[in-house]
C-alpha cells in the first residue's frame, strides 16, 4: 500500500467523527431513540442544508442531479480521470436507527477531512454522494436515486409516485433542488472510475464470527412475488365448512406448506419471507374473499432462486384448494457479483487495519446494487450489534466505526491513485426493476 | 288458528308489500346495486322519516328510546296488556343487500296495514320496532339497540364508542332523536308479551332443501377470540430462517393447523372461521413481529364449544415455535333457546299458508338474541338465494316473502289474543357481552 493511503488512514480523527455521526443523528431525531428521517422531508433537507455548510473550501464544489441526488466533489490533480465515488444515503425508515445510509456518508466525509488534515491531494477526483431515496418507504420503490443514476430512463417512472400524503415524488424531488441553491445542477449519471460503499452489516454474521469488518463479494439474488388468493366472501355463522371457499384459510396452509419446503431444503444461504398479508374484507363475522400476501426470496445463487419458483408455483397449484390464486412477479434481480479490483483495494486496506475481518455476501439490497451496473463497485461492512436494523436500538461499537472509516480511507486513496481505467461491468445485471432495499 | 288470524293473513297485500319494500331499498341505494344505509346515518334517518310519515292515523303511536330504537304502537282493545312486538332493523352493512333487516321491519308494516284493511283491533296492542345499529359496521358491537333494551345498563359502554370518522354513537343517537319531533321519548325497555322477528335466513338451508319458510328454533352459540402472536422483526434478507422469531409464519401454521383440527370432526354444526389477519410491521422485506387474528367458532350445543376451546388452546400452545401468542375472549354467547309458545304459534301460522317449511336454528345472530333474555321470543326466516346476505346480490323469491309476511300476520294476530302472559325466559342467556350479528 502506498504511504499516501497509509497517511490517509492514520490521520482519520475518531472524536470527529464520532460527533459528525451523533450531530447527523439529531436531523430528525425521535424523543425516547430512532431516526424519522424519511427521503427529502424537512428533516432530511436541514441534515443535506447541515453538510453543505461543513464543506464550502475552494476545492470543494456540490452538485445535485434530476434524481436530486447530491454530490460533493473533491478536486484531484487530474479533472480530467473520473473520479473515485463513495457515499450512501441519510433518508431513514418512518422510524430507523441512526447508522443505516448515513454511516456511509459520514465515513466518507472524514475521510475528505483526513485528506485535507494530511495534505493529500489524490490523482483523480473524489466524489462524496448522497443517494435519494434509499429506503422507500416514502416513495416507493427504493433506491430511486442509484437506480436512476444507473439508468437515467428510469426516473419517467419514478416522478409520478406518491408518498401516503399524496404529494409526488416530483414535487418533493423539486423542493429539494430548490432548497439546494449552491449545488450545480447536472445530469443523471456521469463517469465513475470506481465506488465504495462503507455500510452497517444489517445481521448477524460479523458479530457472530467476531469480525470488525466485512469485505462484502456481492449481494444475493432476489425475487419478489404478490400472491392473490381469491375465494367467496359468506357469512361465518350461516356457512358450511364443507361449502366454503375461505380464501384466508387457504392462504394460510400455502403459506404453512411453503415454509415447510423450505425449511425442509436446510440451506443456510437461503432466505423466505411472508411480510405483508391482507385479507379483505377482515371482518370477525365474514369468511375472506380474497388475501394477497408478499414472499421476498433471497439466495446468493441464481440457479437455486430459479428452483424456488418453480417449487413455489408447484405449492401454490397443490394447495389452493377451492379458492383461485394469482402469482405476480414484483421484481427480479440476479445475484450482484462486485469488482474484484475494488473488492482487492478494500482487503488491503482493511489488511492495513489490523483488524479482524472476512469476507461475506450482502443480504440487503443497497444503492452499491445499481453502480454495480454501470461502474467497478465493492463494499465494506461493519457489525451490527445483535444484527438489528431498521429498528431505533441498531448501534454498531465505535471501534467498529472507526476501523471501518480507515479501511475505507486506505482503500479510496488507493483507488484514487489509479491512473487507467479498472474493467467496466458487463451489463448482465440490469434487468431489475427497482426495489426496496 | 282463530278466525281473526286467518283473516289478518287473507288481507295481506302482496303489489303493496313489494312496494314498501323496494321503496325502502331506495334509501341509500348504490348505483350498480345494493344499499349503503349505516346505522344513523342521513340515508336511514330519511328512510325512518318516510316510514312515520305512513302512520299518522290515530291508533298509531310513535316512542323513541335513549338507544335511538323508534317504536310504532298499534292500539290494542287493552293498552294495559303488554305487546306483542315485531321488526328488526334497517340499518346495513357498509355497501349491503336491500332485505336484511328491511324484510322484518316491512313485513311488520304489512301486517299493521293488513288489520287495517280487516277492520281488525286486537286485544292486546302490536309494536312494531326498529332497532338501532343492528350490523355493528359503523358503531361496534351491533345489536346496540336490541342489547340496551334488554338491559338498559349496556347503553353506558356504547355512548362514546366512535365511528370511523371519529363521530360517537351519542351524538349519532341525540342528532337522531333531535330529527324525531313527533316521536314521543320513552325509557329503554319495556315489557313485552311476545317477539317474533322474520329476516331472511343468510344461509343455504331452507334453498337447499326446498323450504318456503323456516321455523326458528334457537340461535347457535358462539365463542369470538383474537389472538396475537409475537416474535421478531429483523430483516428478510440477513436473518437466517434458523435465527427468525417469525410471527406471520407462525401464525398461519397455527391457522392451517386448527382448521385441519375443526375439519376433522366432520361435524356440519360446527362453524370455524379466521376472519381478519393483520401482520406488522406489513413490509415486503421485514419479518412481521405481530400478527393479530379473530376466530369466531359457533355451534348449537355448548358442550361441544367448550371442548373446542380447549382443543383452540391446546393447538395454540403446540404450534407457537419460538414466538408467543395471547389469546383473548372477545365474546362468549352460550346457545339461544327460542319460546315454546311462540314457536308454536309461528308454525301453526306457517302451516295454514301451505306452504313447504321446516325447523331450523340460526347460524346468524339477530336482534331476536337479546329479546330472548327477556320475554318469549322466536323468529321466521325465508330462503336467501343462494345463501347470500351483505352482498348487493342478497335476494329471496316474491312469492316466498309474501308468504313470510302471511306467516307473520298469523303468529302476531294469534298472539296478540292472548290473555295470559307466556312464561317469562330464565336468565341464563344474559351473560355475553356485545356481538356483531
Amino acid at each position: 500500500m502506498a504511504d499516501e493511503a497509509r497517511l490517509a488512514m492514520q490521520q482519520i480523527n475518531p472524536t470527529r467523527c464520532m460527533e459528525l455521526l451523533q450531530r447527523l443523528a439529531t436531523f430528525g431525531a425521535v424523543p425516547g431513540g430512532g431516526v424519522a428521517r424519511e427521503a427529502l422531508t424537512i428533516s432530511e433537507l436541514e441534515a443535506r442544508r447541515w453538510l453543505r455548510s461543513r464543506f464550502s473550501a475552494p476545492h470543494y464544489s456540490w452538485f445535485i442531479d434530476d434524481a436530486a441526488n447530491l454530490f460533493l466533489r473533491r478536486a484531484g490533480q487530474s479533472e480530467t480521470l473520473a473520479p473515485v465515488m463513495t457515499g450512501s444515503h441519510i433518508d431513514t425508515q418512518p422510524v430507523g436507527g441512526w447508522l443505516d445510509g448515513a454511516y456511509g456518508v459520514i465515513a466518507g466525509l472524514e475521510v475528505f477531512l483526513a485528506l485535507d488534515d494530511a495534505g493529500i491531494r489524490t490523482r483523480r477526483p473524489l466524489e462524496l454522494v448522497i443517494w435519494t431515496n434509499e429506503e422507500g418507504s416514502r416513495f416507493s420503490p427504493g433506491a430511486m436515486g442509484s437506480s436512476a443514476f444507473a439508468d437515467p430512463a428510469r426516473l419517467a417512472d419514478f416522478l409520478p409516485v406518491t408518498d401516503a400524503r399524496g404529494q409526488q415524488f416530483e414535487q418533493a424531488r423539486d423542493a429539494a433542488r430548490q432548497a439546494t441553491p449552491e449545488a450545480m445542477p447536472c445530469p443523471l449519471g456521469h463517469p465513475v472510475h470506481a465506488y465504495l460503499e462503507a455500510h452497517i452489516e444489517q445481521g448477524p454474521v460479523l458479530e457472530d464470527g467476531g469480525f470488525q469488518l466485512g469485505i462484502v463479494t456481492g449481494i444475493q439474488g432476489v425475487r419478489w412475488f404478490e400472491v392473490t388468493v381469491t375465494g367467496t366472501s359468506a357469512h361465518a355463522g350461516t356457512t358450511p365448512l364443507a361449502a366454503r371457499r375461505d380464501a384466508l384459510m387457504s392462504a394460510a396452509r400455502l403459506i404453512s406448506r411453503l415454509g415447510e419446503r423450505v425449511e425442509a431444503r436446510r440451506d443456510p444461504a437461503l432466505r423466505f419471507t411472508v411480510g405483508r398479508l391482507e385479507a379483505s374484507p377482515g371482518s370477525i363475522n365474514t369468511i375472506a374473499d380474497r388475501v394477497t400476501f408478499t414472499i421476498d426470496l433471497r439466495h446468493p445463487e441464481e440457479a437455486v432462486l430459479a428452483e424456488l419458483d418453480g417449487v413455489i408455483r408447484q405449492t401454490l397449484e397443490a394447495v389452493r384448494g377451492h379458492c383461485r390464486y394469482q402469482l405476480r412477479s414484483l421484481m427480479q434481480r440476479p445475484p450482484t457479483l462486485f469488482d474484484a479490483g475494488v473488492i482487492s483495494a478494500v482487503e488491503t486496506a482493511v489488511t492495513a487495519t489490523g483488524a479482524a475481518a472476512c469476507r461475506l455476501g450482502s443480504g440487503a439490497f443497497h444503492d452499491a446494487m445499481y453502480l454495480a451496473d454501470v461502474c467497478p463497485t465493492a463494499m465494506l461492512f461493519v457489525p451490527s450489534r445483535d444484527g438489528i436494523s431498521h429498528n431505533p436500538a441498531e448501534d454498531t461499537a465505535e471501534a467498529d466505526l472507526i476501523a471501518g472509516v480507515r479501511a475505507l480511507a486506505g482503500a479510496i486513496t488507493t483507488l484514487a491513485a489509479h491512473t487507467d481505467a479498472l474493467p467496466i461491468p458487463t451489463l448482465s445485471n440490469q434487468s431489475a426493476q427497482g426495489v426496496n432495499p
